[in-house]
């Protein structure tokens, strides 16, 4: 499915101070950051636009770190997650300076009713021309449940089922309120829309109790593309059954294989197509014009990288504080909860089997592909041959990545076929699948939407 | 205060269809009508700012109407509420088309957790530069509570206890988490912000627990422009207490007069100044060339409305089914729960003491302003003696009002010093005001975060 189709490429960062790579804020390279500034980002569109950038992801979060050292003091000095404004307002603004970039961000299941998401995502994809897409975050870190009201984390399957409930208000919202041909804009006979093919939906679960009708009428998409990143147990299952893009930051394209081949096969087994799902790593790229140069580039930037703000980030994420454990501190026999995995996989990757905490922490900040133009295409391929169906080139060292990536990379990939010369016409979904611009009838939403039909009939 | 000062004109009108004067969505003077079309909110912001409107005030409802004949299909029939995009993501689109005018929206304490909103509200100070108002809806109708899991609508007073605790929590947010000093953008110390100068609120109350910090650094106005447009006695308290644009749609420049007199006077004892509240008045206006033209101009307008289409707004604001009375019916004896002053006073106004429930329906449609732009400009001399300091103009027919606002009465306005020949500088809350872009300390915002302080300290 892969075969010669291009790889998908989006350039992931968020509404704030870069969110990969603590303490590169003040990095030469890292271009003019000004996160306040829509101009700012009006521009960064556009030259992603220029590029052939696939998509824009505005991740996000609504809390912030205070696990390392006990405080938030060291995630409020490197900028870790705060300043952080609320991506979902800038999208209206960067449609007005694209015509094609798919534009999409994060919003978790913990921040906003249903109905009012629905209704902001049915907004943006008209304004937007059907270019919007969601990532459905369902977990989150302490401070941002005791931002809204939660006493602490609820139990990590629990807020799975929550979130299975979410969407389903969405989908109905999406797919069953308004029938394709219920706007009629009839002036002679004075009707706008048709009654009887705008439905309440009724819905009464669980969590969450709504009435419907679904505010807007039908945007392009309807459902807008769906995102998703988990990667527990019950992060996969929900993928597999709701995500159309799936992020994932594998250490290499052999975890990356794994992964993908888990999901695909889960997806298959819900009733979808292997081919309904297009998976996304997150990839630094530090470029150069030879090898020597690239390496050179790559320990400079981890020499900014504020290793304490890589603490506070890993602590609060891994919800453990790691500041016990001294930075020079051999692998050896380390036990660090969450991560041993990865510890004992770079212990193996050493010959010397050899490492410090410290080695491990740099690691952490994920997979890195450095070296000439050349170099990154092949390793793209390696990436590709893996399973991999796209790239979200990371925003290391800030936007700056980006214009690196447009200027020094992207002629050589779109050389080997690797990068699209042109967009696709239609829709987000219609430029990533080359199908239609609602969701397949194999995904649930509209399965459901047939099963209720059916109900009603 | 009013003095010298030119009115505060401000465009009133939601994202979806015409939102006053039912059925008029297909009459030839509505102008283009897509309100799914970003391009056309971008070129109609742009026609405001030439035209020097103060703002553009987007109205806004979580539910529609199902009260009269006991169902929706005449809302849906006549597009009133439905269909409707959310205002808030629109807005940075028309934030990167001009330059100076203000940008405001509704959004309901009950449809957004305090904490969302005011990081909405901070992100769009920041990409507005500082010209952003919200106007806080505290009453809604009953499908809007369905459409959030209440089971109907809660007692009106207790509404407005929880507004009192959802605007502190956001005031807390705006006003106390980030010091003045807080961000440093310091390289050579790699400190981004100082940790000793942005704090958690530890907001815990009846209805909301919040712990913070806020994601945005403090934007431009910190607080945006506030708007409220209560009536009830729960309504006028609130505005008193919290309003800076106060929204008011009486049927004459007497009734407006009472209801500025008892809301400043209620601020004043309140602690706050007279002049710290500005009061819109909402007016239709139908110009002619002569005064004949314009009122035959009204009289196709009157005839384009959907009467039905009236009753069902009316009785779905009313929470009761006027299908029961006749149109023809003598205003006499009649009694409407709810508008039983404007009944008689509509009665008290005829000559011969007559009028038909028609009559009524078409008068309650707001208080419409028909002439010459002379006599429009005379008309609004007399709203402004009265205590009134702007106008809203309303979207009827459409958009096609503003228009036909800017080219024929505007400039009349501007000759006499009735409106504004340029911009003042700065945020929204100086152009308004002429003071500076934050809350004046008479505002219970700045005076909770002084006496926050003094505990702390």
């Amino acid at each position: 499915m892969t075969g010669r189709r291009p790889l998908v490429f989006g350039a992931f960062t968020g509404v704030g101070l870069p969110n990969h790579g603590p303490g590169l804020w003040w990095h030469p390279d890292a271009g003019r950051i000004d996160h306040n500034d829509l101009s700012a980002w009006q521009e960064l569109a556009r030259s992603l636009e220029r590029a052939r950038f696939d998509l824009l992801f505005l991740a996000d979060a609504v809390g912030s770190y205070d696990v390392y050292r006990g405080s938030r003091d060291q995630t409020i000095r490197d900028a870790i997650g705060l300043p952080s404004n609320d991506p979902s307002v800038l999208i209206s603004a960067l449609a007005a300076s694209t015509e094609q970039l798919g534009l999409a961000f994060t919003s978790a299941t913990l921040q906003e009713h249903p109905f009012n998401l629905a209704r902001k995502l049915s907004t943006l994809d008209h304004f937007t021309r059907g270019r919007v897409g969601w990532n459905i975050v369902t977990s989150y870190a302490e401070n941002a449940s005791r931002n809204f009201g939660l006493d602490g984390l609820r139990d990590h399957d629990e807020r799975y089922l929550q979130a299975e409930e979410y969407v389903e208000v969405t989908y109905r919202l999406w797919e069953d309120s308004w029938e394709d041909d219920a706007v009629l804009r009839d002036g002679e006979r004075r009707i706008w829309a048709d009654p009887a093919r705008v439905h309440p939906i009724e819905h009464h679960g669980r969590w969450y109790d709504v009435a419907g009708p679904h505010l807007p009428d039908p945007s392009p998409q309807r459902t807008p593309l769906l995102f998703q990143a988990g990667s527990s147990e019950a992060g996969r299952a929900f993928a597999a059954r709701h995500a159309e893009g799936v992020f994932l930051i594998a250490f290499d394209p052999a975890g990356a294989e794994r992964h993908v081949r888990d999901v695909r096969r889960r997806a298959v087994a819900a009733g979808r197509r292997a081919d309904d799902l297009l998976f996304l790593q997150g990839l630094w790229f530090v470029v150069g014009s030879t090898e020597e140069e690239a390496r050179r580039r790559e320990g400079e930037l981890l020499e900014w990288v504020s290793l304490e703000g890589v603490l506070a980030d890993l602590s609060g994420k891994l919800g453990i504080d790691l500041a016990g454990i001294e930075l020079d501190r051999p692998l050896g026999d380390l036990q660090v909860a969450g991560v041993q995995g990865i510890v004992e996989s770079l212990r193996a990757s050493r010959p010397d089997g050899g490492g410090t905490f410290r080695d491990l922490v740099l690691h952490l900040l994920s997979a890195r592909v450095v070296g000439t133009p050349e170099q990154i295409a092949d390793e793209l391929e390696r990436w590709r041959a893996a399973g991999i169906d796209g790239i979200n080139v990371m925003d290391v060292p800030a936007h700056g990545a980006f214009h690196d990536f447009a200027e020094h990379v992207a002629p050589v990939l779109r050389e080997r076929g690797l990068m699209q010369r042109e967009y696709r016409p239609g829709t987000l979904r219609e430029k990533l699948f080359g199908r239609g611009p609602r969701l397949p009838e194999t995904h649930p939403a509209r399965a459901g939407a047939r099963s209720r039909r059916e109900v009603v009939a």
